[in-house]
């Protein structure tokens, strides 16, 4: 097998071979997906650094990922003889290597990039940082094709439907709210490359990436007709003649480009600028207006229907039930028998398998025990793991992919017996997500607001976490879906909270080499009242688990904190236990205790 | 004298004269000032709607002022019978003013607005609008001039010193400070057009305007000198003398544009694109390169000295102590003498008048009775005011400037019996404003996270309010200063706090047509802690004033809320016992009593 130094020695001579002076490769695909198929991990095959982000930047001397500090241990050992540098960036958002490729590079040299799977957005700000300096981006040409003779094909697995039990409005239906929405914005046709926004669309799901139930295809929704551009083989012909019926056609994957530089000037295209790569961008005929939008079906997605966000509640007991089953296991096995970080993993996978509907997890699920719980995206590996065992928190983060919905809870729990310490850091983080899982709030409130109701309880001691409070969750979708947000990112407008809407508030606290606590829970939005002051939203809890009484400082709590837990675990109790049996019902009455 | 209609029809006259189909004249001055000398209140003059803000548009067939819902039942009346048209607009922020000049134009013709009154930010916004539809803005010409004889010339008031005792920072180590900010950046000159940038800098105080001590001038600084513009005869020769020896010299307010045109292309010029007209920033000499940022004196203005604190303290303490005057007259009075809004005006302005340092109010007091007290920018006047008896809310938001600092606070007090709701809204304010003042957060936390936490208990009751929960305020300067801000706009890097910064912090709630409720204090940014999570600041309460314990709900405050409160009362009481007697004292100790 070839080696790091001879795939980036093959990479400059094929710079040098299109006269390029540097070449840039993204994580990104051309769907701007946040899981990559294998066949556009070019920055990981071309480096050895296995993070999921990160920008490799390779000129004729020199070679280097940039990457921020999650990934700074398992960057340095994963580069560690290669030839290829570390670059530590500030967050992930950084923009450090745009200004040290206009340091490094000279008037009239050439950067290349493959704009086939480069935001639009990450374009503009490229050529913002390079164009004035002089520097040409050479974004039409893809590299790797080049060097990578046994670069892996488009994945090949086969599409289905969305079961329609679970599935509560037609594909038909969707296309014709979108339709409105296109109308309305003056467009004849939209174009879409977000593959949750064509899973959810068109109804069906498929397994290309791990995790998120997508698969890999553009699509194209004309006023009375819309095609599907997708790999050969993966719609068999029942699902084809299916689709043929509500005037969605299939086109090959590789006709994308050709049907939008075919396109007649004779209606508006829309687009959404942040969810569209810039050769795609460019390949739409010069003559046709663009209108420029979030895809409707982003917004549409979103927004939850009453019977979606009743099959989600199932979805959650069913969640919690195999929750209290691995519970159950863990109390009566630690520090009793060998369990390890992985162990964990294997068993909360294999509880949430015994229950109906459950098609895989929604991400790999992190379990860190003592000072690996403060690295929020740790992931045990077979060569670096710890034993759970004597004192101390165990943090486990972790969701499943339901045909009626997609969880993701965050608990932490009690091995041994935790410190007074430990017990102020988790009930500060467990006052955080009840400040949030309470509140109250005008419709358009700034998504920093809401981040900042989740964040109070912990500043008022002097901490602090370094990611944001929420993100929206998918249905039977992407764990991570927009556009809504609780962050501290600086707001838009699409950021803001709107009913229907599922996020996760997961505050937390990371204690380097000590200890990490997070609480999460999915909240459903709801209308609140409205009045003279305004329009009023709020939030339903949707996740159903126990929270570990015994790692509360009950002191910290006010009379409030304490009704809304109490009341939390007696729901908790009640629609669970129906689900459960044996040492699962135990635990769950004895978690479920009023405190 | 002359009416409105005939003034219309003069400025209709000068615009034919001049080739001009409509004229926008805003509520602005060449300095951008919240209060306007009388000789830029042309758009009141016009049109005879006195708001303090309002934008008029008059074309040959149409006169018309865009005000917000504050102005809206005062508008009407002034605008009655006198053709001109009251436009309704959502916020003062709108630009729905513009929007309607981009409809009702055609292209090819043309709009005057005066350049020397025009902020740069507005101008951007005005060219955006029009210049796509082909329409043309005339900025260089001031119609008023020509059709007002009777035009007010520039206030003639002398400047003094600000008494050294009170200016702690000489404006030798102010300019040098100024000067460094302007290497860094890379400038030779830099120019200021905002008044209270100009009276800290300069250690100058002046009363051009009401209400805030400044006085009208520009100001060039250089490397080694800079250059006062003002009028003739407001700095007399002594002063000249002392200005020169620290490197200042005098010019004539006329010459502030020559002097732009001619500026040497030898170094670039800092502005603040924000505090600066198009008329000014239009006369700079081509060749200058221009750098723009914020005015550095703007941010060192804001962070006040240890020193200015201290003094600051001193005024608040006198301040409080002619607050107690003032409620011990008023509860020996109320419900026995008549007693109107504009009496309470007049009292609380001689109970702050008897005490030492004071100079003037800050801003007009606002003493709202039941239904006035919910229109937050409610000012009695002769014509239209209450008198206070029976039941009821009394607010009352007043503010001194005293050589050692600028005052703003409100208090609302019951009048007779307080309702059971009156007194939730009083608490769920009273949550608010502790909520906020007991905040810690780290440094650089977005705007909008601060104003969250002083809503979200009223939230939590699904009440709001309409305004911003902070401003700046100045040291023996503008009662509002920027650059932080505590509101829901979409935040900016300069509106987080700093140490020093001295904000106000003022949640209210607003019952239409019944009461309104708003708790305001100052308070100083300090440092907290700094550890692995952060860089932590809080607030220190500087106003010291009881808050009535007859409004409070008690069962509504947690235990956290009542120890703050009587903590507050506690040092009230302390610090403002040496500063009180007799009535004024039996009142303190009265209300400073523990809940």
């Amino acid at each position: 097998m070839d080696t790091i130094p001879q795939r980036i020695a093959s990479l400059r001579a094929a710079m040098k071979n299109a006269g390029v002076d540097a070449c840039l490769i993204p994580s990104s695909d051309p769907h701007l997906s946040e899981y990559l198929p294998k066949r556009w991990q070019a920055r990981r095959w071309l480096s050895g650094f296995t993070g999921s982000m990160g920008t490799l930047i390779v000129t004729a001397d020199f070679a280097g990922v940039w990457a921020d500090g999650r990934y700074w241990v398992q960057a340095e050992q994963e580069l560690a003889g290669t030839g290829v540098s570390l670059m530590k960036i500030d967050t992930a958002a950084s923009s450090q290597h745009l200004q040290w490729l206009a340091d490094s590079l000279q008037a009239g040299q050439t950067l290349a990039v493959d704009g086939d799977v480069l935001g639009l957005a990450a374009a503009k700000a490229l050529q913002a940082a390079l164009e004035p300096r002089g520097i040409r981006i050479h974004a039409s040409i893809d590299l790797i094709d080049a060097i990578d003779p046994n670069r892996a094909p488009l994945p090949d697995a086969a599409i289905y439907q969305h079961a329609s039990e679970f599935a509560p409005e037609t594909r038909a239906a969707k296309l014709a709210r979108v339709r409105e929405e296109m109308a309305k914005a003056g467009a004849a046709r939209h174009f879409i490359s977000t593959l949750d926004d064509i899973a959810w669309l068109f109804n069906l799901r498929g397994s290309d990436v791990s995790y998120n139930p997508v698969f890999i295809a553009h699509a194209l929704i004309e006023r009375d007709s819309a095609t599907l551009f997708v790999g050969a083989g993966k719609i068999d012909a029942d699902l084809a003649a299916e689709l043929a019926r509500d005037g969605v056609n299939i086109a090959a994957y590789a006709e994308t480009k050709p049907t939008l530089r075919a396109l007649p000037a004779d209606g508006a295209l829309l687009i959404d600028p942040r969810r569209i790569t810039l050769g795609l961008r460019q390949a739409v005929a010069e003559g046709v207006k663009l209108i420029e939008a979030i895809n409707p079906s982003t917004l549409m997605k979103s927004r939850k229907s009453a019977a979606e966000a009743a099959h989600v509640r199932q979805a959650m007991e069913q969640d919690g039930a195999a929750l209290a089953e691995f519970f159950a296991w863990f109390e009566a096995n630690v520090n009793q028998t060998r369990i390890t970080e992985l162990t964990i993993d294997e068993e909360i996978t294999a509880a949430r398998a015994r229950r109906p509907g459950f098609v895989s997890p929604s991400f790999g699920t992190i379990a860190g025990f003592n000072a690996n719980g403060a690295l929020p995206h740790y992931h045990a590996t077979q060569e670096a793991h710890s034993e759970i065992k004597g004192d101390g928190l165990l943090l486990i983060d972790s969701g499943g992919q339901y045909l009626g919905g997609t969880t993701d809870i965050t608990r932490v729990v009690a091995v041994g017996a935790p410190s007074a310490e430990q017990k102020r850091d988790f009930t500060l983080v467990l006052k955080g997500t009840m400040a949030l899982s309470m509140a109250r709030f005008p419709r358009g409130t700034l998504s920093p607001m809401l981040d900042a109701l989740a964040r109070a309880p912990l500043w008022q001691h002097d901490i602090d976490f370094g990611h944001g409070t929420g993100h929206g969750v998918g249905y039977f979708l992407n764990v991570h879906e927009g556009p809504q947000s609780i962050s501290r990112a600086i707001p838009e407008p699409h950021m803001a909270m709107q009913e229907g809407m599922i996020t996760s508030i997961e505050p937390g606290v990371y204690r380097a080499g000590q200890w990490g606590v997070r609480i999460e829970n999915l909240v459903l939005n709801v209308a609140s009242e409205k009045n003279q002051f305004g329009d009023f939203l709020k939030f339903e809890t949707l996740t159903l688990c126990p929270i570990d009484r015994r790692c509360i400082d009950r002191a910290l709590l006010n009379q409030a904190e304490i009704d809304w837990l109490n009341h939390y675990h007696a729901e908790v109790r009640e629609r669970l236990l129906p689900l459960t049996q044996g040492a699962a019902q135990a635990w769950l009455l004895a978690n479920t205790e009023t405190l």
